[in-house]
C-alpha cells in the first residue's frame, strides 16, 4: 500500500518505537533459546507458545496454573539498578505455588509492562526469567512484553508470571485431605522475605536516612543484597517427596503469612499449632520487627520469618522426610503439628 | 503467638490492607464462580488452579498458551469510569491469540496490579474477565490481584492475561504449512480498535479539546463507546473450521497491523498480496488517518483498519467458508491472497 501521506512515524511520534521493539525481540529470542526446550514445539514468533502433552505421561493428568507478580520488591530492584533477579524470583514463587498443590511445572510465560522499552532493563528482565527457568527445567514458553506510556513512569515498570504444571489427579485428591492431628509440620528454611511484605520492609528500613548501599548491620553484604535475595525454589527438595505416603500436605508460605497459607490445605476440623520457640527468625526479620516496632502476631501474618515453605508429614516418618530435605540442601525443623481444631495458633 | 508491640496494624499503615484484601476475595470468588466450571477441580483458595485433561480428548495433545495486556486501552477506560469491559477484551484478545494457533481455549487467569485497592474498579475489572470466560465457554481458573502503592498512581492499575488452550498435533502441523500461492485471503470484521493502536489512537482523538464523552462526527455514541468497544472473539466464526482441510492458515490482525501478524503463519517462499480496494475502513479508522495526518503505510501497521482476523483459504472452497463465517455471524471479505514471495504487499 502506498505511503501517501507523512513519511514519519507517527506512532513513534506518539511515543511507542515499533523498530526499537523488533530489536529487542531479536534479543529476547535469544535469551528464551536458552531455557531448556523439551516438549516445546515451534519457536517464538507463533500467536502462541507450544507444548506437546506427548512426554509428559502423568496418568489422569491435572493441569494446575498460578499467576503472579513480585510486588514492591520490584522498586528495590529498581532503587538498586539491578533487575536481573526479578524475573527468577517469580519463576521460582510460581514454581513453589505448583509444588504447594502437589504438580510439578511444565512451562513459564512472562509479561513486562513498562513505560518506555529500556532495552538493557528490559533484557535483564527477561535473563531473570530465563535464569528461573533454567534452575527448574522448564522453558520460557512465551511473553508479552508491552510499552506503555502514561501508565507507568519513563523507567517504572511491572511484571506478571504465569506457570502451568501438572499433576496426576489422585496426588491432587490425597494431599491436604490426608492431613490429620498428629502429622508434624517440618519446615523449609527461606532465602530471605521472598516475594513479600516488601511495602512495609521498604518503609522500615529505606523510609529513613538508610541507603541501599549501606551494609546491613549483622555481618556480610548491603540491605540491597539482603532485599534481593532470589525467592528459592523448593523443587529440588519437594519434587522426590510429592508421591511419598508420609507426606500429607504442602504450603508455601507467602503473601498472608503462616496463618494465611498453613491453613490453606487444611480440610475443616484440622488446624496447625505452630511452636514460636522451634526456630530463631534470621537478622533481618529480628532487624524489622525490632526497628519497625512491628507486633510479632503482625510480622507472622506479613512476613515467612525464615521459612518459606511448610510439610505436613506423617510423625512416624519424620525423621527420614526430614533428612530427605536436607540431602537436598534444604535443612528441615519440625515448626509445630496439625491438630484438631481450625486455624493456625501458635504457643 | 501473643502479640508483644504495637497493636495497630503496621503493614495497613504502609499502605496495605490485608482485611481489605480478605473480603475482596470473597466478593471475588462469587464473580468467578460465575464462570463456566468444566474441568475445573477445586475452588479458589489453592495455591494453583486446577483443571483436568480428562475430559479434553484431543488425539496428540499440545497445549498452547499466551500472555497478554491490553495497552493503553486502559487509559481510555479510565478516563471514561467504565473498567467492566478491558478484561472482556483481554480475554477474547487471548482466545483469538490460540484460535490464529489452531487452538480452543480451555481456561483463563488474571493479573490485576493497582496503586490502591479500589474495591469498585477492582470487582468490574473482574467482572470484564468473568463475562470475557462466560462468552468463550472457559473457568476464570485463578489470577492475582496486587496492591502496589509506589508503582502504580493511587487510582493507576495494569492487567495481565494468560490463556491456555489445546490443540491436536498434526492440526498444528498443518496450519500455515498448507499456506501457499493461489489461497485466498478472508477478513473478518472487526469491533473496532480492538486492543491495539491506543497510544496513537489517544494522542490524534483526545490530544486536543475533544472530550471523550463528545459523540463522534458519523453517527450514534461517543467517543468512549467507540474507543471501548469490546475485542471480538472470533471463536464462533473459527472454531468450527480448525479441521476443515479448506483452512490453511490463521492470522490475528494485533500489535504490528497486517503486515506484523499476517506474515506470521507463511512458511518461506509464500507472501501475501492484499488489496487496498477491498474494503472500505470503518469511520473510526478513517478520522484517525485524516486527522492524525498518519501515512496509510503506518495505518496499516499500526492498526486493524477493520479486519481483525484473517484465513487462509483454498480458493475452490473460499466461497463455501465465507459463508459459513457469515452464518456465524462474522461477515467474510476476500481482502487478498497468498502468492510467491515472501512478507505483505499491498495492491
Amino acid at each position: 500500500m502506498p505511503e501517501t501521506r507523512d513519511p514519519a512515524s507517527a506512532y513513534r511520534a506518539a511515543g511507542v518505537d515499533l523498530e526499537a521493539a523488533d530489536r529487542f525481540k531479536e534479543k529476547l529470542k535469544r535469551i528464551v533459546g536458552a531455557t531448556p526446550a523439551d516438549g516445546v514445539i515451534g519457536g517464538l514468533g507463533g500467536f502462541g507458545g507450544c507444548f506437546t502433552l506427548a512426554g509428559v505421561g502423568e496418568a489422569d493428568p491435572v493441569l494446575v496454573a498460578s499467576a503472579d507478580g513480585v510486588g514492591t520488591k520490584l522498586l528495590v530492584a529498581r532503587a538498586a539498578g539491578r533487575h536481573d533477579t526479578l524475573g527468577h524470583d517469580l519463576v521460582n514463587h510460581c514454581v513453589d505455588d505448583l509444588l504447594a498443590q502437589g504438580a510439578r511445572p511444565l512451562f513459564f510465560l512472562d509479561y513486562i509492562a513498562s513505560g518506555r522499552l529500556d532495552e538493557e532493563v528490559a533484557l535483564a528482565l527477561v535473563e531473570g526469567f530465563a535464569a528461573g527457568c533454567r534452575e527448574n527445567g522448564i522453558p520460557l514458553l512465551g511473553g508479552e512484553t508491552a510499552e506503555m506510556p502514561d501508565v507507568y513512569e519513563a523507567d517504572g515498570y511491572d511484571l506478571a508470571g504465569f506457570i502451568v504444571g501438572v499433576a496426576p489427579r489422585p496426588r491432587l485428591d490425597r494431599l491436604g485431605a490426608a492431613i490429620g492431628p498428629g502429622d508434624v509440620v517440618l519446615g523449609l528454611p527461606s532465602s530471605g522475605l521472598h516475594t513479600n511484605g516488601y511495602t512495609l520492609a521498604r518503609k522500615v528500613i529505606l523510609g529513613g536516612e538508610r541507603s541501599i548501599t549501606d551494609p546491613v548491620p549483622w555481618g556480610a553484604g548491603t540491605w540491597a543484597d539482603a532485599l534481593l535475595a532470589v525467592h528459592r525454589s523448593y523443587l529440588a527438595a519437594v519434587l522426590p517427596l510429592l508421591d511419598d505416603p508420609a507426606l500429607h500436605g504442602c504450603a508455601h508460605v507467602t503473601g498472608g503469612g503462616f496463618a494465611g497459607n498453613l491453613a490453606r490445605p487444611l480440610r475443616p476440623g484440622v488446624g496447625v499449632r505452630l511452636r514460636r520457640d522451634a526456630w530463631a527468625p534470621p537478622p533481618l526479620f529480628e532487624f524489622l520487627e525490632r526497628e519497625g516496632n512491628i507486633a510479632r502476631d503482625e510480622m507472622v501474618r506479613v512476613f515467612n520469618m525464615g521459612i518459606g515453605f511448610c510439610l505436613f508429614v506423617d510423625r512416624r516418618e519424620a525423621g527420614r522426610v526430614a533428612r530427605a530435605c536436607g540431602d537436598a540442601g534444604a535443612a528441615a525443623v519440625e515448626i509445630g503439628e496439625a491438630v484438631t481444631g481450625e486455624g493456625v495458633t501458635w504457643d
